[in-house]
């Protein structure tokens, strides 16, 4: 089976190191050239996780999309949500035949739908091709080589065990699950506690309002996700509130850092800039509340971050309120 | 309700401060005389959260437990499990018409119960008298006045209520529950599952395999209370997840710091020493590990702390061993 990972960031260069550990060929699509040729110069990512060395000698690298989807049979796609779309819009080659992994953990914007639903619904892969790897992963520890747990979900287990053997490695261990809509919302939601998480942090809250606020988060994500996708799963499981601890308390935590300095007095707009990226949370605290027009789970910590977030409102007095709110 | 607060520790310091908030008499009890005089005197605590300026007026403070017990209708119980039978040495007045809460998280060494359990059978207080008080919180962060929130939990709930309102001022929210059992033992194992944490930590594990271990932690827990208490409860509430979370992520925390020493290649004796105290974590494990030959419980985490604790094993190689056993 040939895998190939699409994007450039860090979490794609991340997994193209740890395919390189199992396979001979991996190939690898990014937009941006310069970047490309200096990888193949230099053998590192010029500007993600630069200090890891890749085996480019068995890594196909390319900003031509096309030949890249055309060699694989299974594509790994780890572009920020925001970007699926402009990414896709190049691909002339029919992938409903292909098994495609999301690593995106993200909602494709305008359509209200997780990443598997979109390539199910608008470019016919069918469902039981569809996958979803996600953590608790930070890239940059993957960098470090630091043990950490993939879990890879799909509704077809042999692929699930395909997938999750060609990523175990020294490094990482993997586990298999059947539940690509649970593990996908996880993955986004988490986001938008984490972002809860560190605006709470500028706020001036310390760990002991912390630990209620993730015992909360933790709570409400069991609610939305059993609402849209009712199976049976644990929500403890490392793919839910371990995604949802790494997130919320790591160091490396974008969406922590970007709320953080939103509770510190930062405005939105500022903090983008500051950041110079978009964190994930952002997005997904405008899709969730899209999402959630269908249904009615009360949402206190989203509904408090999308206040803050799209209406403007003040996060000292909405985080006040919120925190009476929680249990 | 005259309440009392028996303990000169900083948790026992904590919760005197936030009594003296509501009431007019708070009762406390400390062995140390010195401190004592301290106290009344200079209005702070020598030993424990000494930033903490104490209304003293309010205060009944005295090294004579009989008067101090005397006077009180609800004992609030805040020393070391390892100290309860010694402080309860001198006691010669009856308590059983008393409503004695447990704010020590432990096992009573030697007899395997917990608090609740060895006040009703060794000195004959009814069940329905008995709570326990619990967080997540840190005593640093009450001295600060974070807010943060505490369960009071008795079979009694009319008297859960009463002293929920009683701790209940500016920087503290409080919610009542049943499970004087469950709520016990979660303040009992997450000690032990942050000394994991501190222990993997040292041994130089990052952020990814610290969210899955304690998203096996929570499952672990789970499973022991179920056990020994089988009642409906969230074991993601605050005083059971929420506890862990602040036990195994805060910088405060003694029990993480105490495994981060011994990761980092510390004898037992000597991380101590260094701390010059005792992690209630330690005693911890062999507790739980004595209660359990009564069940069948599968507890990987709590054996691997036990082993390195208590049977000099490596704690590299146990660890290592460990990781591979969670998902």
């Amino acid at each position: 089976m040939n895998i190939a990972v699409i994007g450039g960031g860090s979490w794609a260069t991340a997994i193209v190191k740890i395919l390189t550990e199992n396979n001979d060929y991996v190939g690898w699509w990014m937009r941006d050239e310069e970047n490309v040729m200096h990888i193949k110069k230099y053998h590192n990512n010029l500007k993600y996780l630069s200090s890891v060395e890749l085996a480019t000698e068995r890594i196909d690298i390319s900003n031509d999309l096309n030949h890249i989807v055309s060699n694989a049979d299974c594509l790994i796609f780890a572009i920020p949500s925001a970007f699926l779309k402009s990414a896709l819009s190049g691909l002339e080659v029919d992938i409903k035949d292909k098994h495609v992994f999301s690593a995106i953990k993200g909602i494709v914007p305008d359509e209200n739908l997780i990443v598997g639903e979109y390539f199910n619904q608008n470019l016919g892969v069918p469902l039981d091709q569809i996958g979803v790897i996600t953590g608790p992963c930070h890239a940059e520890e993957v960098a470090l080589e630091r043990l950490s747990y993939l879990t890879v979900a799909s509704t077809n287990a042999d692929m699930a065990k395909k997938v999750a053997k060609n990523l175990t490695c020294d490094y990482i261990l993997t586990k298999t699950s059947d539940d690509i809509y649970g593990t996908e919302y996880a993955a986004v939601l988490k986001n938008i506690y984490a972002l809860a998480a560190g605006i709470f942090h500028g706020l001036g809250y310390g760990d002991n309002f912390q630990a209620v606020l993730v015992s909360n988060g933790i709570r409400e994500m069991k609610k939305f996700i059993k609402s849209v996708h009712p199976i049976k799963r644990d929500i403890n499981g490392s793919a839910y509130l371990g995604d949802l601890l790494v997130t919320a308390y790591s160091q490396f935590s974008r969406n922590r850092t970007f709320g953080n300095m939103i509770g510190k007095g930062y405005t939105i707009r500022s903090a983008m800039l500051e950041m110079n990226m978009v964190a994930e949370g952002y997005y997904a605290a405008r899709l969730i509340r899209e999402v959630r027009k269908e249904n009615e789970v009360k949402m206190p910590i989203a509904d408090a971050v999308y206040k803050i977030l799209y209406e403007n409102r003040n996060p000292k007095k909405v985080m006040a309120k919120l925190a009476l709110k929680l249990s």
